[in-house]
């Protein structure tokens, strides 16, 4: 039922991933009035409706759904992976409220205070991975060594790198530099066992010279809606410049086609969805603008934690971190 | 004595702004026998070196600068505004040492905290300016209340709005979205003087739609860094899109202009400077890697924020504020 355009887009995007994964069965959940005319009389083994009465509105407060609609769509997939009965939750809903019933419902890995969202990037040279994207908007800094540990797991896993390199998103690269919560993580993460070479600044996100981008949630979504609005706003920019040149259009053409192929990329959730970490289960959000498209990527990616088994390798690495309480008292 | 290329890329930016600036009169504050071989036997009435026998060097710790220099180039440039013979200071060296310096010897004006960077950027309309930009990392939201009432001071003055749109960077548009400063920080400048517009996202930086973005400066910092690093990367992207494409080469110089002339726009340190907003005193901040040129630039901005009574604008926008007691006690 999530997203701009369900259930419409949702149902297509199940249909086309029905078909590219053979080993896969989806549960639809949501209010079967509203699915069923989408389904258009085609009919797979692989599917299966799941009632739900309830639906979380886009802009709903997320706790105040999670009390108030006991049977809403977003529960009642987060119950079916609680039972056993399904291994993954894929959602273009109110990405607010998944995080919270998701945290709810499944409960939070051990060593885990804070589940966060990991958001895949396109750089200059290969893929590399943020976390957090806008879960934890204040943040301490044992949350940030786990979310670096969480992301080190997800490229090692998804990315495939056998090292993953971990940055620290800051105003400086020297240790000093950077405000209090990011001084005091970066004092922790450079005792841990992971990979760390230290601070980078904005500028060198895109650069592609670490794997794993640590920041706390408000920082992260801001970047990322950033970059989205930048890579638009040079568009329109450029668009001013060719208006007189007839001669620069095949230019702005190529530009346009790079720029947007750019903003296609850094939208993660619209290409595979963008996975939920640190919470018992396997929880992939997508975009709330996903197309049939978006939505059968969420789905593959949602495939490939289940076969990875990443929440067990996130358990393995979150178990030899020391408890937070350690942690705090350390600072 | 400060910026990458100094002192001869400051001289040479001095001779320039002489010659366009005919009521300018400069103090070059540093090493006479550094600057002298630079001014090649050319004279000027309106230039005068004052002799500083101590730099502070570009990756200094700003406070030690402060303690253990007290004849440095920096130092004495301020002193020279303190004492009335200079009215404004204009430094392309060690920022946190300029932001440090000014603070201790001019001191806050009334009302303010702490002073902060503003930073102009280009837009998809008009020009907007992000406060702060950097001089402060950790902040409460009086803080931040103060920076908006300050950049608004410098949107009328400088970027000529008459009633310029006041928004607070966070990561949804509903008051209710953001971190525990941004929340708080929402609800005083609603009910502000100022005409504040809301929350705006990342996404809406470049959109133009706002003259005044406010935030903190470790987000400030981010966000300029990461803009930069963008267009950096978004070129290398391009250049190898059309590596194999010989008919999309023209498309590249275009696209790769524009991008160039973003990078170029997005610097405000390179093109006029970043002015000091909150001490008394006017203080522009070039870029380290200021040319001839930028160093002209800086000097053109002293100058019309001493035309402007930039200072004095913001001692009457600032008269009017609670004081920060009265504010925190409201939270």
């Amino acid at each position: 039922m999530g997203g701009d355009f369900a259930p419409q887009a949702v149902v297509e995007g199940v249909f086309e991933a029905l078909e590219a994964f053979s080993d896969l069965t989806v549960l639809l959940v949501g209010q079967p009035e509203k699915i069923k005319p989408f389904l258009k009389r085609r009919r797979a083994k692989r599917l299966e409706i799941v009632p739900a009465s309830q639906v979380v509105a886009m802009d709903e407060a997320p706790i105040g759904a999670l009390r108030s609609k006991p049977d809403s769509s977003i529960r009642k997939a987060f119950d079916l992976v609680k039972s056993g009965e399904a291994q993954a939750v894929v959602s273009a809903g109110n990405s607010g409220a998944v995080v919270a019933t998701g945290l709810f419902v499944l409960g939070r890995l051990a060593g885990v205070s804070r589940p966060a969202i990991a958001t895949v990037l396109p750089t200059v040279k290969e893929n590399a991975v943020l976390i957090d994207a806008g879960a934890n908007v204040d943040c301490k800094p044992h949350h940030l060594l786990q979310f670096a540990h969480m992301g080190a797991v997800f490229a090692r896993e998804i990315l495939s790198r056998s090292d993953p390199k971990v940055g620290l998103l800051s105003i400086g690269e020297e240790g000093g530099k950077g405000n209090t919560l990011v001084k005091r993580t970066h004092k922790l993460l450079s005792s841990s066992a992971l990979n760390y070479v230290g601070n980078i600044e904005g500028r060198d996100i895109y650069r592609g010279e670490v794997d794993v981008i640590v920041c706390d949630g408000f920082v992260g979504n801001v970047c990322l809606k950033l970059s989205e609005g930048l890579a638009e706003a040079l568009m329109a920019m450029m668009l001013e410049e060719v208006r007189c040149k007839r001669s620069a259009r095949l230019g702005f053409i190529l530009a346009r086609n790079a720029l947007g192929s750019f903003k296609r990329r850094i939208d993660w959730r619209e290409r595979g969805g963008a996975p939920l970490l640190g919470v018992e289960g396997v929880v992939i959000i997508g975009h709330g603008r996903s197309d049939a498209r978006a939505i059968r990527n969420a789905i593959r990616t949602a495939c490939d934690f289940v076969q990875q088994e990443v929440v067990s390798r996130l358990k393995e690495a979150l178990a030899q971190l020391p408890s937070p309480s350690s942690v705090v008292s350390e600072r």
